[in-house]
């Protein structure tokens, strides 16, 4: 699609009549609505929507759209985001010392379907250098120790925000960020390589091997203070058996996180996931 | 819900400002839309949508509403269908001699599942009878040969009219419709034992053993003259091995026939399938 | 298969030779192997088998093959069951209210899937009596207060030995067994309606449904004295999304649970299950 | 596991003993079974096994096994291989320009998930050279026309015979391959983007899309001179919806090659695959 798009995401009090202002609201400005999609949990007693529509390109008008979606948004207590289809995010992908789920977002970096630009590559290894140079991305290292961690993140932030990262990967990053780090840091999305929330915590493939279960899973999900406890995006599921060892569910789960991860990443990376509580909505 | 929804199902050439106007026409109509749907299909230029909204009891305001509609989407040059929450569709189940479609559409509408009403339940042999008598449903025999297939079809329409019918289901119903019947009947719902359009045809479990194949499937979909071709609603699969024999994918194949016919038969019930040319639209 | 067949499981210590030892027993014996499947836990050091041949129907020849049996499996320092095939098991349903599972495995029963004689039916309400007591299977109901739990226990255990019950379905019966009952009851299978380990205990639904969560599940597994803790069988599961409500999930749930419970009892009842542990060995 | 294994498969007339007799062949050369598995196709009366034990890394001991094997196995009218875990397969992977399969297999390769040498990547393009060449693996060119494709596959065969490749896996490689190249080649895995036998030939995804279902899968297969008609080894599917565009199926489609097509290359290098008739047994 050649015409740039805007994108609203809103949350706000359920009432009478929202998807008529806001399509009212579109319609006016000439814009042409090419998805919306919303949601109303009765129990909450909120709306919750998505819409797309074909906008301009010029940055005045764009200004001036966020000053009227502000006034509309404000009359019905809303919570918004507004994206343009043409504006690139950017993101950072961290990770250790295990190459597969950064290689897999690569490749789909590559392949164009992330729709995103990996402005840099951080870890707290050297490890996987190697893979991303070549790719003319920059690839930091910023070790971590108990005594190091908070300086080391106040360094991250401040790359962070140099690099206008828009969103932290975490693909398979083995350190745990601080409260502190998350309170000033963009949106972090993490793979957690079990069905959450069973076998949250270290090692769930030993978990799940010891507790004999027949069907593995990973779950993507934001960060938040709470370990392993984030709202989730994303669960995928794979079948065990007795004969499956440990090594052999790690082989299996790690063709699992690749894909929730990717599906995660690329579902937020085209505005389709809105957080409300401790969940999410994806505009599918 | 206490309240009544009205559903609207709409396809019509795709243009500018589609979703404002409806939403208008039923935000001027003081409706709360809870729920709303659409989808452009860019490649054959259509907007296909579902909105549903609270709307009154009151049957001389429905007329109206019925009136001004039909002004609306003539001027958008669409067809339109439009349900009542409350007024339960009545469906007739055909079955020949295979039970397990038919038990499951009957404990489903018997758990409420299904939101309609059970009209008869229509066979070409006595074999299911007992099934069905004791739940107070009608059960009624039409033996099919080629010399009285012609005036039976006729019979079961007068039968279909009577019963004021709004979905057959075949439920494992072993004959062939003719055009002539198709062409009088309300909506047919077939379930087709194969992942089509592979093994189109007779014994397609037979057909997948022969070719070996690890995955078979089960289609629901709309029935048209043009045999196992219709618009597909809902899919099913499962694994299979070496190890399965024909009687093993017939078993397996069975689960498979009851969850997708479901599905398909439920969504249908709460007009949440559009067809537009021999596709169809699932606003899940 | 017309001719009868033995089915041996056998659990004991890893050693050289047990294949060849066991499939020499049986050639000599003139039986003809069908099926042959085993599995060493090397973690565990143990050798976990299933071994299937054509038999004798002769009551004689068969008490003397359970005594060369012993010897030989004592040898090995091994635990094992023999079963035959024409010796149908016999086994109990115990139900409350709910009729998804019990419905199921009626019909499976009278389709012949399962392999087994349903002896009774048991609840501690009357509610499922008339979908039992038309296909000639007696129904018996035991009220449970916590004032006579320990008696009806003794009742049922009794009324278990008298039917010459093989296995214990709990099929949504929603009482605790204690751990009294199980120590003299027969194997005990229970279907729990979450994606064990995560939401074990009361209402998963409604912890699923407040987690979030993308996928949903079900488990079927052996019942102990530790809740919601024995050997796991079979697992279900099935995605869900924001727009699925608590009673989305149950409905949903019903599928899986009866699907998984099926599957399970199914392979319990073919002789293809070997619990050692807390773990399953399912021979498929 | 460091104890090298013996890995027999073997198919031949069923008949009583089978198992005991390989069973003890193995016990009296003191080697220790770690994995045996069979299947009777009682249809086409064929006995259809693997047995891996552990065995001496003596050559000259290996070649004894070979022989004695031979005169077991002639005995029954057998067909057989046998294979050593230690001896690493050697494969060459084709493609033409589309990346996904070759990147997918060449970092599983690299996470040693394969268990074999890849011997070189041969292609019609010089496209995906710059991935292959970095990892030192030899990148070979061979430009098709019909005038001279004949003459390219003498090379293709010379080349593969060279580098004593046992496996050739085509990784979307587009060229058609003749029969008389498939005569002397060694074994060929193909991934197929349909769920065959659907929407063989070309274009698949947009067959797909034009027949509007509702699920759409891959299919990894050897590869006969009937094109996309040889024994399928693996298939995988993905759920999608009217919202998917032909391009979002290519999308979702690749990731099913992929998984599809590396677990069959991984089921037949660890010698878990075996043919007879147009179809496969995997003893997984």
């Amino acid at each position: 699609m050649s015409t740039p798009t805007a994108i609203l995401l809103i949350s706000c009090p359920d009432q009478r009549g929202i998807v008529a202002r806001l399509s009212n609201f579109v319609f006016e400005r000439g814009g042409n609505i090419v998805d919306s999609d919303h949601h109303s949990d009765l129990q909450a007693g909120r709306f919750l929507g998505r819409i797309e529509w074909e906008e301009t390109a010029d940055p005045a008008e764009r200004l001036h759209l966020r000053a009227q979606l502000a006034a509309v948004a404000d009359r019905m207590g809303g919570q918004w985001e507004l994206h343009f289809s043409d504006v690139v995010p950017r993101i950072a992908l961290w990770c250790s010392r295990q190459e597969h789920c950064l290689l897999d977002l690569l490749w789909r970096h590559q392949a164009g379907e992330l729709g995103a630009e990996v402005a840099c590559v951080i870890s707290n290894h050297d490890h996987l250098r190697r893979h991303v140079e070549p790719l003319g991305i920059p690839f930091h290292v910023f070790p971590i120790t108990a005594a190091t961690k908070t300086a080391q993140e106040q360094r991250q932030l401040e790359l962070l925000r140099r690099e206008r990262v828009d969103l932290v990967v975490l693909a398979k990053y083995m350190q745990v960020l601080s409260g502190d780090f998350l309170r000033d840091a963009p949106d972090v999305i993490n793979i957690h390589h079990s069905f959450l929330p069973a076998f949250a915590g270290a090692q769930p493939y030993h978990q799940a091997h010891g507790r004999g279960v027949k069907i593995i899973g990973a779950s993507a999900h934001f960060v938040t203070e709470d370990l392993d406890a984030g709202p989730i995006i994303e669960q995928d599921v794979v079948r065990v058996s007795h004969r499956d060892t440990v090594e052999d569910l790690v082989r299996k789960g790690k063709d699992m996180e690749r894909m929730a991860l990717a599906r995660a990443v690329r579902l937020h990376l085209h505005h389709r996931v809105l957080t409300y509580g401790n969940k999410t909505v994806v505009f599918e």
